[in-house]
């Protein structure tokens, strides 16, 4: 069994824990929603502990899991949403860190592009803030996914977007919220804000112009 | 007459102090509304003086009264709306804590939602942070009862309700704001924020979607 | 000349910088708008002097002035809404404070109901926080006069709506903001919020049942 | 080559790094967004680095330019925007700051009126808060400049419509957020408030009076 490096999981719980403090003073993680990963290593990740206040996490609430989603020298319940962590892990090769939010306007949005399957970001300097997207003229598109209890389907769909090879920096589950990533925490932040922020202008668009 | 265990009742309102503090900053206490309870015991709860500021609340702002609602071992003068605590602790026995707030979101969604007497949840993912909710697929009904001065007639309404079978979680005044409750005072919490989610939400799928 | 109380000045000093700060957290008092006051005797007041930083006050932020808005031991220039706030000491024998905001909820529907001349509240249980109404069955009514820069005429208007007999708990001024009072600095604070409440309350209802 | 004054340059990142940590609590700096200067004299300035969190700015994260935008002394690289910051301590003289930020409200409202190419504020009495503004009945234009990534071109059109002689305060570009100045930085936040406080008003009454 291959280990992980443990100051690498103390210093990846002092990651979660601040961004979770910060996130929890935001409103993006109600009613003990959301959960937040970083990788440790190709194999291991640290996770968030199922039904933990997310602006009070402390070491005790993150544990580590493998990339097929099992707890690693532990018997805490990783998060119910654990398999569609992992799988960006296994599936980005850069991917360093996952956020899981729950936003009133994440959460808004993909009820409202349910149908269409997608939100189209365009015209929005802030689109620069996505890693690779060089000039505000980029399109963006953030898929919005039916919802599940169901995770291996969930993950299913995931992967089948992944492999038809359109890029894909993050999206919606349906009345859920956002799972967005990058190659480590600060990254993975700013792009959560910036599509936090992206999703709030074109929601207030909309009820602006109908 | 049965007495109350004091460790208990400073307990209680060191977690009623908490949660106002708590609510207060978030806006949804404002002027002077709302009141907050603790069951003490299956006879008695400790629950806050009418009047009092909610963001600053100290050990003298909680009485106890009994569950018809009298004051015990004191003439302070509990909430007007004692009764409809009370009221929770005796046809519950489970119930532990209750919670009334005034949201913004809660006194305008029990306006729109006045006449049809009720606001339906489907399809939300916070939805599973109301206990006993599995899954996202559960329907939750919020009923909105009309407002009234007589409280009699406001407990007569819920006794009504309670009695009808159908699951009650919480429920809505017209004008007036929420009331919910749970096992303690930290599922209550968890109750609330979920119930002041899913209002705004619906709100705004409301002004969106006209 | 009959001299004011310079221990109560002090005290009002401390009160309206309380309030300063308070109020500008909320964003009531953008830009270095907004002015507050509070009755120091039956011919003086001690009111905010132009132009300050309203989050930030502190004692030499505060002058005193007769009931006719001149300014008392002190070259300082008091604000140009001075004589609103004297008229109002002037008028009421029962008043010990004043507050005037700018937030965003109270310039907003100055706007919608300046052609209207007034808003008028009714079935929100928050209107008993307005001191002297008993239950939420009455109506309140919050006129909302023409904004000018001549301050005698709009001393006027106020003193013909108050001649008129109509009770009055505030006003705003069309693209301006609030005037509110009460028996003293916490009743008045407590007037600001629910008016600031009711007035959010209907400007949403207006954007839900368009 | 003239030479700058290096406590000036100190005095000038305390307050560009104070206004950052303000701004950012108010979400006015999404993802690393936005951009802030301080004249030092009539040819230099001093501005954030490129791509810094502008809620945690210190010393080492503001650099000088010359009034071409040129770094001097260091090899530090300027925000892309520096052109529009140099641009109008060039056109105006009495110009000592120029604050660039991406709100929410400051990026809806340029897509919105970006045809219209500009808003005009009427009847607002903040207006007032925007220096050389006497009274309430002023109308204030704010431009809406195309975006793009070519400084140049917009630095051409920004100098096009200076040379046009309407009065500036300030403008938007669309998608991006607002550029603003004063004689100083307690002017040009000023400036920055009553912007931010106009665009939220009239974007409300446009969702209420539709």
């Amino acid at each position: 069994m291959k280990n992980y490096d443990a100051r690498q999981l103390a210093h990846a719980a002092l990651q979660i824990a601040d961004a979770g403090r910060d996130l929890a003073v935001r409103g993006w993680t109600p009613a003990t929603s959301s959960n937040f990963s970083v990788r440790l290593d190709d194999a291991h990740a640290a996770i968030t502990i199922s039904g933990r206040d997310k602006g009070n996490l402390g070491a005790d609430d993150v544990m580590v899991v493998d990339l097929h989603g099992k707890a690693v020298d532990t018997d805490a319940r990783p998060s119910a949403e654990t398999l569609l962590h992992t799988q960006i892990y296994a599936r980005y090769a850069d991917a360093g860190a996952v956020l899981h939010t729950h936003s009133h306007n994440q959460t808004v949005a993909s009820r409202l592009w349910a149908k269409a399957g997608a939100i189209r970001f365009e015209g929005w300097e802030l689109l620069k803030a996505i890693s690779g997207t060089p000039t505000h003229e980029t399109v963006i598109i953030l898929p919005v996914f039916p919802n599940t209890q169901d995770m291996p389907a969930l993950v299913k769909q995931v992967d089948a977007y992944i492999d038809s090879g359109t890029p894909l920096h993050g999206y919606l589950i349906d009345g859920h919220g956002i799972y967005t990533w990058g190659r480590d925490m600060a990254e993975t932040r700013r792009h959560l804000e910036a599509f936090e922020f992206l999703l709030a202008c074109e929601l207030d668009l909309r009820r602006l112009n109908r």
